[in-house]
């Protein structure tokens, strides 16, 4: 008896023609399986598409709202950007669609799952190494790395042959992929480094120079390093973030141009935006500067590396990325209170930070007559902290001095 | 025999009463010395000034050029931006200004250091780190943390009781301190974090709303992690920085608004303004992605972290520091090529990134049919590279199964 | 009204002509405390001869079952090995002292507390550090930093004039401090780093030389990283402790020659003996071999490196330890199971090691028939593995090639 | 026309059948290769085995000198210990075996390397990392990954029925892998980590028990982190470390049981021997504690684990591992001075550590009264090294109070 197969299915011509290949194939009945991460695809009809292609059931899952509160928030938590500056947007949702996939294949009694990722990304990792961690006895199978076709209009013919309903739009140059926490934009033209991107290759954002002369002014209250309210109002997580990703795309926040290091070991560039992403992570980092003592905050600035690695190399179920989110909530316990942001043709300036678990203490800081910090100390902690270099220096001295 | 004491001057009224002070207490010889990095404040007159107010000896010593090239530099081949975003000036200079010390108070043969520096504030520490660690036989004096006046106004009557010329001037609200790699401003305004710094309270850079309407591009070339010409003209480093801040500067590049963990274990806000340093941060680091491989990359982000505490922490003559400098300039040997950078109303958008040295392959890269990549090889990666997580559910799974 | 004192008392000299000193100093009430940390010194006695010496009331503390549950268990799961070597021993007692302190402080209305550390060691940062961090407002005396007395001598007059009874035993050369978890022996012989220690300093342990010709076994059951079972009996954490020293000592186990960096700026030369520490720091790394996987093994190495930093540092109740510790206890989840050790005049040896949660899989790993491991997907691993090294050479290559 | 061949050759059972096999299957000139690092294999008569297999060529290489030199001495000043206990050996000697293949390639025009790993260990990705770094052009052949025997037998009659001369000799159960650093082991019996491993595994130390009642004392000079006396006698590097071998092995040093976590995701169980490896690295780690700060000992400890993580996983001539041996070589400018260290029955024990840059400093140490360190500068000391924490603690106290 032939096993069934769940399938990673978007719509989009990879996915459509891998139905059809693999119920050819495999003659096994294939689930064709879609999770909302909030990527404004187009999602309905999506269902009639699949079972024409070959798919004997469809399933659409709304995954948005678990998105935002079991992923994204860790990420934020953590400060997770890749690389110094990438919030990830891919990177935090393929264990959320792996994990879903299981989910299903289990229910289903599906004994394989197969994805439409190339074999030079990084997605095939992330979706390969969770699926693998959260059900080791599943079979993967990755069509687009061992196939026949060739290219783009191979596709399209089988396609054709096989009836597969693909539109017949006229074809956008870009590739697309977005969630609720950013898109990434991929195509010919960026390839190149030495150009920059073309102005319609950005989706969400305004450019800085088209945006109003007016600036606008936020303010994010987060509760243990959740932002909760935005300028004063409750949002639901998923509200909130798509609050944010118009406020900053409308300011021409959040675009990103990188080269960056992939799994797989080659070096790509990508265009990102990521309005909310940017927003809440400066916001975030900034309350963290006013309530962490400096131990943790020199400390978390390697964990925020590390988890960002993880995650980015499609580590999210591993044992290391669980253990140091247990790190980072427990730094988190105090990061409640408010940040006050303007936005500005692209730039964000901070208007206000205030907690009640500030460490910030004017009456140790100011130079007036309120100050309350003993000057004093300084001389014997000078004297005690520079110790070993001072011991160090007499000892070289002295050999300079007999030699 | 009184000791002569070597006392770093710069003519304000701090240090201006110093001189004074110190050498009624101790009827020792006074060698009052400053050192130019590029500060702005008025140096003509300094001489008589220092010399009116008690001083048998002025010393002015132009410190520029070593200070970029020596100091500066390195800080910028290392990333290093204290909490992940001050590109540090002070924190830069006081070193340089602690060996200029030494060397004269050597060459004077004085016994003794005196700085002006109060007692919660970093530079004390850099000062006498540095001092101790470079003449550790030397005898240092921090007046300000021991002397009986408690505020401004006492200072000011001991000046006019003993004829210390002190400007009439109108007192700006603002403590300045400034250097060609930034400037710091601090004043009792500033201490409320939760108010924004008044618009006047910046010196170098206009406010992104009244930077013009007009981008402004640049390229910047650099060599083995060092810029050496700007929109392809060669500029000795000085100059480069100087010009940088101009154009920086007028962009609105450069200004930030931090809380920050000083030395001595309290959090202070500050307002900086580092134009040259911004751009050429940004650069640098561009270039570095496009160059770097991904676990140098990696590995250069903890190390640029730690290079940075060392620095804002008072430690750069430590062992430490100069082994990881080693590091830092081996990462360097290839990072030539250039970065154009368009610089519009506080943003800093990259244009273009070029070097011989790239290890952006097109071919590896494209999803074209120029594809070199060998997608199959990706298979066995991930098995083997998600082996760990697959055993140990695995394992995890019959514990389940068998309980 | 005069203040109370809570003074940290332990009945030797320092301490009690420290009562006295304070009780003459201050005309306070002294509240003389001990906490007994399995010290092994006289306890008996303590309490007549506070109350003559000057304190008003005494209090002795049972701290040993919270020592080691709530304090050394800690270090043991963090794998807290000072400079890769000292399973520290103060350092870790210390905190809890600290904590003692504060309470006897609170519940008796005392607004100082006095300990009797000099001030060049470690332990004046480790109790002065804990108590300002348990009870800010709380006052600290520190008389042996400020007394009078230059040498043990002047105390033994000071203390004959004031009819404090002090032994009149003949002077041991050794100082030693001890708890259940080792003890640390100084004399002015050690201070001397080319010379070894002479055999009559260790207090705990034979000399391997001594140590019995037989071999002796014990098998250590561990759960989630804590000892529970030795040699299949279940033990209370004090006893387990007392039973590994013993055992540990008369197979000569756990002696240590050591120089170390002093949180105040030397280097000191210390001899420690801890035969329990050394054997179940063993016994869990020897587990954490078996069952973390590679990249939460090497991360780890790093954070016991850290955490054995801060507790020697005296910042166990600072929010880096505490949210380090969250990530320790993430890991310690599945450190279950047994160790057998083979202990011989000096060496241990793993006999055997076993675990429910083993990731060591025999049929991955071994190199017959029954393999199950996909040899040939190694190829694709190295290709990906190698591929940003491959890059990087042919760029260079082709540089070299067309110079 | 075929291609040439180079081939990693031992002529031992794999390489003999190896070299047939290919010769076989590419008609194509097989050039054998031997580096000699010291592994005792007999090497005399290799040349005509290699011939009569099917060699057209064959090259012996004297690496020892470059090995110890240039490889090894690099390892031991790095501090290099995988997985906090393991010297390596192998791991060390591929590199230098990948960089003789490559040169032996070039210089015979040939355009494919084979080597006899298998595929589920380490050595194929030391192998084929270092020659794709070297050499990106070379063609890889690793033929035990895909050919058609399935086990030893099968190999043997293929060597029979094509005349491939191998000893008759009585089996060893053992798999013996050696260089001058050290020896692995493996062999059936040791697959199952439950159970000791048996007394004759060990090819180079007596057991402890075994070793003599006598202890031996052995002094060892380092100059710059590199050993260059031992017993007041000038070696040159090979001679040391095989001296070291022999003492150490006869008073049972450098015996290691380790489970160890392999590059390509398993756990593994290895028996080591390495007696000079221990000792040197011992006698090294304790003269860096004698006289590095402690700011670079303790960042030391990081860079220590990340290089041996870096050798153990085949990244050698990887940039990363270059830019760390900067910092490493950095470190070692002042690693001059002399160990004595007493070896008995499998201890080592350090009787003396003395170096003219030692910073260790009996004066600041002493508790006697040659004392000249600051007490009362502790107090400044603690008050500022513990103000984050008080200020947090009064932050947090107050909301409580206010609750």
């Amino acid at each position: 008896m032939a096993d069934k197969i769940v399938v990673a299915y978007s719509g989009g011509l990879d996915t459509s023609v891998m139905v059809k290949w693999l119920s050819r194939k495999y003659h096994g009945e294939i689930i064709a399986v879609c999770g909302d991460l909030g990527q404004k695809d187009e999602l309905t009809g999506l269902e009639e598409k699949a079972l024409k292609t070959g798919a004997s059931k469809f399933i659409l899952v709304d995954l948005k709202h678990e998105f935002i509160t079991e992923y994204v928030w860790k990420a934020l938590k953590a400060g997770a950007l890749y690389e110094g500056a990438y919030p990830m947007a891919c990177a935090i949702g393929r264990p959320l669609l792996a994990k879903m996939l299981t989910e299903i294949a289990e229910q289903e009694g599906a004994g394989t799952i197969a994805h439409g990722c190339t074999g030079k990304g990084n997605d095939q990792v992330r979706f390969e190494v969770g699926i693998q961690t959260l059900a080791p006895e599943i079979k993967l199978e990755a069509p687009l790395r061992t196939w026949e076709f060739k290219s783009r209009e191979e596709e399209m013919e089988y396609a054709i042959l096989h009836n597969i309903p693909v539109k017949a739009k006229k074809d956008s140059p870009y590739s697309i992929d977005q969630n609720l926490w950013g898109i990434a934009v991929e195509c010919g033209v960026l390839e190149d480094p030495t150009m920059p991107p073309p102005e319609d290759a950005y989706q969400l954002t305004v450019n800085p120079k088209d945006a109003p002369a007016e600036s606008e002014v936020i303010s994010i209250h987060f509760d243990k390093g959740i932002p909760v309210w935005v300028n004063g109002i409750h949002f639901d997580p998923v509200t909130l973030v798509n609050e944010l990703n118009i406020i900053g795309g409308r300011n021409g926040i959040g675009r990103m141009d990188l080269i960056e290091n992939r799994v797989v070991g080659i070096k790509s560039r990508e265009i990102y935006e990521a309005p909310a992403a940017v927003i809440l992570h400066n916001a975030h980092h900034e309350l963290e500067k006013l309530i962490l003592d400096k131990e943790t905050f020199r400390y978390k600035q390697d964990v925020s590396n590390k988890i960002a690695n993880l995650i980015y190399d499609g580590l999210w179920f591993s044992p290391l990325f669980s253990s140091l989110m247990a790190f980072v909530d427990s730094t988190q316990e105090n990061i409640t209170g408010e940040i006050v942001l303007e936005l500005y043709k692209g730039n964000i300036t901070v208007l206000s930070r205030s907690s009640v678990h500030s460490l910030y203490n004017k009456e140790l800081a100011t130079y007036t007559s309120d100050d309350t910090f003993d000057h004093k100390a300084s001389e014997g902690f000078i004297k005690i902290y520079g110790l070993p270099y001072k011991t160090m220096s007499l000892v070289n001295n002295k050999l300079k001095a007999t030699v």
